[in-house]
């Protein structure tokens, strides 16, 4: 990808500072930036004194938080950082970038600062399920997984996933076989694939229409920490996310509850009851959490009804077409004017609290509808 | 086990007389003997030819339906059929007898006339749960089914299953090995069992505490539609039931169904998806009918807790003791002496529909409420 001709805008290169200063998931930077803008807010952190930035309550913590971001001020170089991930031939995006990923408006305060992307950009605007589970993955769910993503690639959807050994990498290698794109999110930079051993399989990624995205600036090690903040990318860049194969304490699960906390549709495939490997995916079933899924179709039950091979709808209220009829359903609930909770959706729309909750989910993610406060409104 | 020495009685001898006549499920009987009783609805059949029977409003179907009644009354006689279980040991239960098994209330109108026992009646009265499956079971399945069955033993539960080939007999076996009593429910009459193959088996069963149970008099074939109307009973003599392995279209769902209806805690256990076996398990799973169930202590959420090795409580109240805490939130629920409907209690009590359901199921079992018209009211 050729890199981006015109000069940096302030702001980029302040988001770009952000993103080195705040940790991956740090939504006090994002709140933060999003009040101020990326720019104001930097120039807050290194030039003034001021203990609570402007505009906002005091609050004790304040100082300690400025303190944690200020300790990464030193060598700070934004210009130098553009260059690095221009000269790996990919991009840095931000939330203002009309490449943004839409369905990263679902965290909220959440969502990321940067996202640093190599390969294909516009893998990042296509509709996409995420497919993941354990790195310790038997013969079983990796079969399954790819099986899965290769009915997504049919189905015209992008497999989102976390290039981790097992299911990820399952689910990776089908979808690039079957000719579709795939996206990876890293928890470290991407001037670094990770883990070491699939260099081959992330650069096949970017080189086949797919992308490697992280929201740590080049060079950030792959921490613990960021793994947990990475698993949050997957959730939002997909419509839903399905697990394959994940112990009773997995990471995957992690991924599982952030799309359900997104109200994201979450499927779970089922296995022996013999198979630790599967004792997650049963968890979350139990739970209620997670949908069974047993083969692809019940994925795309998930994702609801795309053309094959479609590209993304060109206008945000355009993306409620060929949703099912639960959405215009809760939509119809909604009073005109004032906020409203998922409880009183279910009482008006009349559907099951699931329903309702996949109907938000979707209509959220198609801009016809946001959360001010704990409250639902017609946008 | 002794014959009863006392002589029998003429309602006896009715509920005999009935049970020869009308088919196993045959609702319309059992409705017009719950009315009339089973001796005058009898001596309207065999004396009166008055075409609708006394007190019962006209119906241009009641002609058929007493045709086919009365086309069995040939040879008929009821005092050579309780010789004939006698002789095997056995005993006929009516609804009127202090050891019918309680759970059989939940049927209503579909409550068996007659039950055809033998082996020991006291396994009919502990609480018991059902544990099903398709007869063409793998050995996973089996496993599985010999676990949850142990598992069920031990907590001081009587195993209840269908007598047939694979899961079934995987359960009654492991039941057997860990020393519990299990109930076979037969669809043909239990002078024969079936399926022939397994008649050590079932005469196992009779002779370790357990029974084997039919509402065909000795004598009837196991016919298909006898088959399905067996299943319920299974269901009804369970505090819970739990589907093994099933195919996409097996018996074993009709069970399930049946547990559903009498809002039984149903459960199912998963397998690989790639196991056709598993595939109605998944199915009854993703409905929302069953809840996935892993393992034994899973099973056991299901049917309530149970002190181990436990008698029945002695009184109808007591049976809630131990229950958990939604059934006495969804009791209290209810209106003094009005009645109300699921969807009523729902918004009264704050739970989900699931869960008062499954309330609704303890409470019902309980005797604490009953269900008149379409309404629940306390009793």
């Amino acid at each position: 990808m050729a890199p981006d001709p015109s000069p940096p805008t302030p702001d980029l290169l302040a988001h770009i500072a952000w993103s080195r200063v705040a940790e991956p998931g740090d939504a006090v930077a994002a709140t933060l930036i999003q009040r101020l803008g990326a720019g104001p807010a930097f120039e807050w952190l290194t030039s003034s004194r001021a203990p609570v930035p402007p505009g906002l309550e005091p609050h004790p913590a304040w100082e300690a938080t400025a303190a944690n971001w200020r300790a990464r001020l030193t060598h700070l170089n934004p210009g130098r950082e553009l260059a690095a991930i221009e000269a790996l031939g990919g991009t840095v995006l931000t939330p203002e970038d009309p490449r943004w990923p839409e369905g990263m408006a679902g965290l909220e305060a959440g969502a990321p600062i940067c996202l640093w992307v190599r390969g294909n950009l516009e893998a990042l605007t296509r509709p996409g399920v995420g497919i993941v589970g354990a790195r310790a993955s038997t013969r079983y769910g990796e079969r399954v997984a790819a099986d899965l993503a290769e009915g997504a690639v049919r189905a015209g959807l992008t497999v989102v996933s976390g290039g981790a050994f097992g299911i990820d990498a399952a689910a990776h290698r089908a979808a690039l076989e079957a000719g579709g794109p795939t996206i990876a999110f890293q928890a470290g930079g991407v001037d670094r694939f990770y883990p070491a051993a699939h260099h081959d399989l992330l650069t096949a990624i970017c080189g086949s229409g797919g992308a490697v995205v992280s929201e740590a600036p080049p060079g950030s090690a792959p921490m613990r920490q960021r793994f947990l903040a990475r698993n949050r990318l997957i959730a939002a860049a997909a419509r839903a996310t399905v697990v394959v194969e994940a112990a009773w304490r997995s990471g995957a699960l992690s991924t599982a509850r952030h799309a359900a906390n997104l109200m994201r549709p979450v499927g779970a495939v089922p296995g022996p009851v013999t198979s630790m490997a599967s004792a997650g995916c049963h968890r979350i079933i139990r739970e209620g959490m997670a949908v069974c899924v047993t083969d692809a179709a019940e994925m795309l039950e998930l994702t609801g009804p795309l053309e094959a091979g479609s590209e993304p709808a060109p206008a945000q209220a355009g993306l409620l077409d060929g949703l099912d009829g639960d959405c215009a359903r809760v939509l119809d609930a909604f009073p005109a004017r004032a906020g409203t909770t998922a409880d009183a959706l279910v009482h008006v729309a009349g559907l099951a609290p699931a329903a309702v909750l996949r109907a938000l989910g979707s209509l959220h993610l198609a801009g016809r509808i946001t959360k001010v406060g704990g409250a639902w409104r017609r946008v």
